[in-house]
């Protein structure tokens, strides 16, 4: 099974950059994973918040095929312990999906039809992370899901 | 007023320790932030799981003085969005709390003695993140607290 990190801006905090790095290294082991960055538009000061979101989610969906699973990291989205997002991702590769794309929205959250082509929508925390930390906390229980679904000991560090 | 975070073992991943030196710059505008580090009991594998979590628990305890106002990092803690996290630090300092000491417990969480000091019990997600990383996303949600405390633009980024 292939799976997709879609997100806005690439990652400027070199420290964050060295951690997802590990972690993209490990999961190689388990999944073909792949991290497409849509360049950020915050530059674009002509655009309104509002034309931004639909720029950004025009750009998103073009990386996103029909036939995907889409998964939204959103604020308003579902809460699960690491164990329930490993069954999420074991059920998926049970049930033949080729790929499934998550996707970190911009600053300004969702398009209309990033909402309407999703799946599932999945909250990290009640709190808010920076959009740059929060990859490195997806990309960690990501991994950590991997080791879940095949029974290594990382889970209980 | 003062905030400590108690916590067992050294950050041993550079990466996490970077972000985490970044903030805890940052953090000296608006409080006086001290990070206690407990040494790690990993290593004396003539410790039982219990025996272990006791001890801990013991120099834990040792960091923590009567009047502090106690907030273990618990899994099966109050999920608070940043917001209401915020308004929890800015409740403790209208209310004249001298300290508000945050813990976080070692791999097999805590003793029975911290439970019992324990003021609040606070889960930053449902999800499990490594106990390292578990540092920083706690110091960036101290740091936007302070600056949705004071009305700064952080939290929107």
């Amino acid at each position: 099974m292939k799976i997709d990190l879609v997100l806005v801006g690439k990652s400027d905090q070199k420290y964050l950059q060295e951690g997802i790095d590990i972690y993209l290294k490990r999961l190689k082991h388990y999944c073909q994973f792949e991290m497409k960055v849509i360049p950020d538009l915050k530059s674009t000061k002509s655009l309104s918040e509002e034309q931004q979101k639909e720029k950004e989610g025009e750009l998103i969906m073009n990386q996103i095929k029909d036939s995907d699973f889409v998964i939204l990291l959103d604020e308003r989205g579902e809460s699960l312990s690491s164990v329930d997002f490993a069954q999420l991702i074991e059920k998926r590769q049970v049930a033949g999906t080729r790929k499934i794309s998550f996707v970190i929205g911009g600053p300004y959250g969702f398009s209309k039809e990033a909402y309407a082509k999703a799946n599932a929508k999945l909250s990290l925390s009640a709190m808010t992370f920076s959009h740059q930390m929060v990859r490195l906390l997806f990309i960690e229980q990501l991994y950590r899901a991997f080791t879940i679904i095949n029974g290594e000991p990382y889970h209980h560090k």
